[in-house]
């Protein structure tokens, strides 16, 4: 029901088509992120419009509300929010962990308090899992825990317990229709990172996923641990690099080997009136666009850039209308995906690694950190 | 550049065709309200898939936000907010008369201050034309007077006022390309009402607007004032009944020979979390929408009652996320444009007056006034 095929290499770049019982995803895929069963601001026809293919939504925002219970009754996710394509959704690990005051973890799971209403909760291995088959993505993730990379104590700590649980959640799964991916972690920490590479490697996921990255680590930090860790994993599954990222990160993460990436940066720049572009990021709110008369960016295909002014958007956005998201979603999100189909051409025709420089440098200035490219909203 | 011509009749109802220099409007016609050149959460994309024609927007708004200067240097309305269709602007004298604490009305015209800063401007006949002129719509009003329903005394004062400046506006105006229409008032007096409308109907405007109605007058005094002014408006000019409204208000008034309407409820709605249904109206907040399958109307064929359930709108709405208000609106609009779509075949069927009870029981408790249906958000 699932299979990776690589189609062409470059470097350690490659594309591939990875096969899923909700149609085949070219890689290397920017999946845009659905918290709440919903991209936000955009339909499903919409994101289809944009180019989307994977999806992505969050296990433990669909625990708490609207229940996974109700979503399996409501046919699963892709009934549920109406997205015919692939979905992914995560562990819950990383949002329980997110939740620093109100979470304890220890060798068994995590009891945390839900965010909406302070009521108490236990995620285990297991108890993703059932979770995650209820909610029924395509691609699920094996419950881990994420560490703060400058402690390479408790990144030892945290990568055991994710091995441990890697092997628990393997032993949980049930559904022959879902593929479950690993997770390393490791820190920054070049021996951590190995050797939880080779671990999740050595285990029969049909996909690995390299967590704890992109949060707070510098970027020579994630290439390093990126330059340790591909070599390691096998060939023939997917990898899978999360939260991440940025143009830029994008690039370098291509460059590295990754297939598939996820990050809520392109919306949440929309809510900020944000905008990714070839001259860099840009505020839209900003008087200078107050009658200028040209798309966000010339270059783009979008939507929003086919039909609309930056004086029209300025607008919208000073007139405190929720169009502006929409758009700016609309934009950001093709933006990301663009990159991914002109990367994947590259690969294909042989040119991707000659152009890394000019797509860094074509993305320069969209890459500060002015806005914490993680989290749930 | 603009002509009227009946297609058929049904009683006083009748079915046309509005020629304008962006289109030709089948009348009658029900236009969204896009105060701040856009239709709440919805691109025009979305517009033109419900079935939008006309589309409305306000003077006082686009006054002070973005200034009528910028929307003409940007190539006028249709270019600004990407609308290919028909536009109509109001003079912006219902919005300035609403503004009750902070304007002075003389005979010359309006002193009021901005909602958005407290500074002050002022409006004359010849100024609201200027401004429409500047934004460029196909249909433009005369600067009008609303007043009390139950002043007899002041709706004397306000209807005078609004002849002259009716003439007022009539001898500023200077586009060719735009059609100004002539509004009446009267409040409900059947006196007042019979003079405005013999007035406003002796003076050479290519339309007639009927104001100061769904303004706090009951249903049957709505009717009424309808009844008295019909027979003394001209059979070849489209008429325009402002600010109307629910399902119900719109079967009388096409029964009533009216022609084009606007009202903000199917997006001041979609913001309470609130639906049009043959059902009557919903509330998608309900719990007993948690799970349910069916669309929002069964009977409805807009995007959302196609691919959305009760139970994930109501998910969208609990968890604040904008998609529900987006989704909303495209039902909720789409619902009276369809409903226009019916009244129109109806009439030119032979059908219409048979079924108006029907359509107006179908439509029952959809037209509660539990939120104002008039004003500017």
């Amino acid at each position: 029901m699932f299979s990776f095929s690589i189609t062409a290499r470059a470097g350690r770049a490659r594309t591939g088509v990875f096969t899923t019982p909700h149609g085949d995803l070219a890689t290397p895929v920017f999946a845009p992120v659905g918290t709440q069963a919903t991209v936000k601001t955009l339909t499903p026809a919409q994101l289809a419009e944009l180019g989307a293919s994977l999806v992505l939504s969050n296990t433990y925002h669909l625990y708490l509300r609207p229940g996974e219970e109700l979503v399996r009754e409501m046919g699963g996710l892709h009934e549920f929010m109406q997205w015919p394509g692939p979905i992914l959704t995560d562990s819950g690990g990383f949002q329980v962990f997110s939740l620093a005051e109100t979470r304890k973890i220890d060798d068994d799971g995590v009891t945390f308090k839900s965010h909406i209403d302070g009521s108490t909760h236990r995620f285990t291995p297991e108890k993703s899992i059932q979770i995650q088959e209820n909610l029924g993505a395509d691609i699920i993730m094996a419950f881990d825990e994420c560490s703060d990379p400058n402690d390479h104590a408790y990144s030892q700590i945290a990568m055991e317990r994710t091995h441990r649980w890697a092997e628990r959640c393997l032993a949980a799964k049930t559904r022959d229709d879902q593929a479950l991916f690993g997770i390393l972690q490791g820190g920054v920490s070049p021996d951590l990172r190995t050797a939880s590479a080779e671990f999740i490697a050595s285990l029969p996921f049909p996909g690995i996923a390299i967590g704890g990255l992109s949060v707070g680590e510098t970027k020579a930090e994630m290439h390093a641990a990126l330059d340790i860790i591909e070599p390691l994993l096998p060939e023939d599954k997917p990898r899978y690099l999360m939260g991440v990222g940025t143009p830029e990160d994008l690039v370098n993460g291509v460059a590295r080997g990754v297939d598939i990436f996820d990050c809520v940066l392109p919306t949440r720049l929309a809510r900020h009136n944000a905008a990714f572009s070839s001259e860099g990021r840009l505020n839209l709110m900003n008087a200078t666009f107050a009658s200028d008369k040209r798309p966000i960016d010339e270059t783009c295909d979008c939507y929003t850039c086919r039909t609309f002014t930056r004086a029209y958007i300025r607008h919208l956005i000073a007139a405190k209308e929720l169009l502006a998201r929409t758009l700016l979603s609309i934009h950001n999100l093709r933006a990301l995906i663009r990159l991914m189909e002109t990367m994947r051409a590259a690969i294909q025709d042989g040119s991707f690694e000659s152009r890394v420089p000019d797509l860094l440098a074509q993305w320069q200035g969209n890459a500060e950190r002015s806005l914490t490219t993680k989290g749930t909203k």
